[in-house]
């Protein structure tokens, strides 16, 4: 018999997360670097054998991408193409379903934080809006009209394309597909390559921020005319940093330009660029979310093809 | 009693086209300039009461915008912030339910435009999927996971950001509000101001073409991270150059390198942005079902807010 818990990893390129629980107030937790495919998983699979007495009723998984969501495909449920050395084509749906033999949620870091938010967070109650985490890597996840977005396969935001002025930023841009998008521009890895040292250890006054709030604003801009978001969830470790949100803010309502005549944009600004309320557990809280929406449907699988989704859409 | 017509009402920036009927098969339909707003609603006003001897069931409205869409706003159902001269703060619903006291379904033209390519077009089947028209603005309507975009206000496709290398293009761009966003850069007015005559006079081997290219694929790059749609139209004056679209389709793969994993993109690229199957006639069709929408519909309005739509999702 299950015993009514759910497990819930998110695999980041940094660092897995995993819990066991059902909601933010009993949640255990155990988080872990990413090392090797076999060892990560490993240590994961031995987190809920360990923590969970009786079967889980199901297990959520929030990756970093590009992953394969589309349930008619050989390699559903693998990361598929990224740069993150030895994590190209691993099998994260299949070896979890191998060790326990329960259905398995299965979405991206950024969808499931947006679906945590969504459930416990900062995005209680609306129906269209964006989760953006700026750290390792840039993802962007989100719901429109109460559904996570998909489509084709799922977003990456990070890989939108920006202006660049090469005559303020020589810096070419470190995404090894796109050279200078906003990946490439603006994570952490980004702003470390392009000053010479962690983004963290820049002082507050430093016009890397400066710079750095610009290509986020425009990024935010592109998304806004895009998904019209009734809000925008900023999180991740490049946002740790105080001094950026509100640069970010003026930035983005300066492009805008008022164009987008919304009170939400024009006059409460800071209520509409906000951090995640879940903070650094968005992640794992939506795999939680993930697997509750999985257990609940009859379908083993999110799909992206079929109109079938694990949050129950 | 109601005739069991609809009425459609496409009000574009240069001209309007009204129609009444039901289906691709059965509209009557006109089409005048866009002149002085209380002239061009006389217009339409007098052709649906030409048209329909008994009261037609409901009319859509399908507007260019900046328009409100917020049912709680005392300018819903208004244009807002167009430059167009002579309709900024237009009250388009108002003006056709004072004349006809039947339900108005209202939308912006390419979110119509996409409601119609849905219902009898190319985007048959799918939900998740961008429709775009390049004329004298640039527009983006849609769908994700099979409801129309809407959110805060409505997507403002045309006016993202994006790279523009002004050594190689000294144009400044030609939006009032941003300059050289999508718009500024790519629309049919800014070809003709860049390059001094009207872009259907350019040769199809002209350099303009392969800059008007590159723009539009960094602009569908941008909505494919984005939204991850599951086909792209492409629609609107500028399309009509035969030799654009199958550059847009290279540029845009070209510049994707791959990230994007899917054959459609990969491998299917010319089924995956292709022309609008109802062509010029999809905003007016739009028109149409988002009247038919709203007829069956209790709601008398559109509304972002309410999480009621004339769509009927």
């Amino acid at each position: 018999m299950a015993n009514g818990l759910y497990g819930g990893i998110e695999a980041g390129g940094t660092k897995f997360v995993c819990a066991v629980g059902t909601n933010p107030d009993d949640l255990r937790t155990a988080r872990f670097p990413t090392t090797t495919p076999p060892e990560t998983l490993a240590r994961a699979i031995a987190f809920f054998r360990q923590q969970a007495r009786a079967p889980l009723a199901a297990i959520g998984v929030a990756s970093f991408g590009p992953i394969d969501l589309r349930p008619d495909s050989p390699t559903f449920g693998f990361i598929t193409t990224t740069p993150k050395p030895g994590w190209a084509n691993t099998d994260l749906v299949g070896s979890i379903r191998r060790a326990f033999n329960v259905p398995v949620g299965f979405d991206t870091d950024v969808n499931a934080a947006a679906l945590g938010e969504h459930r416990w967070g900062a995005a209680q109650g609306l129906d269209t809006f964006i989760y953006l985490t700026i750290g390792t890597g840039i993802g962007g996840g989100g719901m429109a009209r109460g559904k996570l977005l998909h489509g084709l396969i799922h977003p990456e935001m990070g890989h939108i394309r920006i202006p660049h002025d090469c005559a303020r930023d020589p810096f070419p841009g470190a995404c090894p597909y796109h050279g200078d998008c906003l990946e490439g521009l603006a994570s952490g890895p980004a702003m470390e390559k392009r000053w010479g040292q962690r983004a963290e250890t820049l002082p507050a006054d430093h016009p890397a921020w400066e710079l750095e709030a610009r290509y986020l604003a425009l990024a935010l801009v592109n998304y806004i005319c895009t998904l019209s978001p009734q809000r925008i969830l900023l999180g991740g470790g490049v946002m740790e940093q105080a001094q950026l949100l509100p640069m970010i803010r003026r930035s983005t309502q300066r492009m805008l330009q008022g164009y987008v005549r919304a009170p939400e944009i024009i006059e409460r600004i800071n209520e509409y660029i906000v951090p995640p309320g879940l903070g650094e557990r968005a992640g794992v809280l939506g795999a939680i979310a993930l697997a509750s929406g999985i257990a609940i449907s009859p379908e083993p699988f999110f799909g992206s093809q079929t109109g079938k989704y694990s949050d129950g859409t």
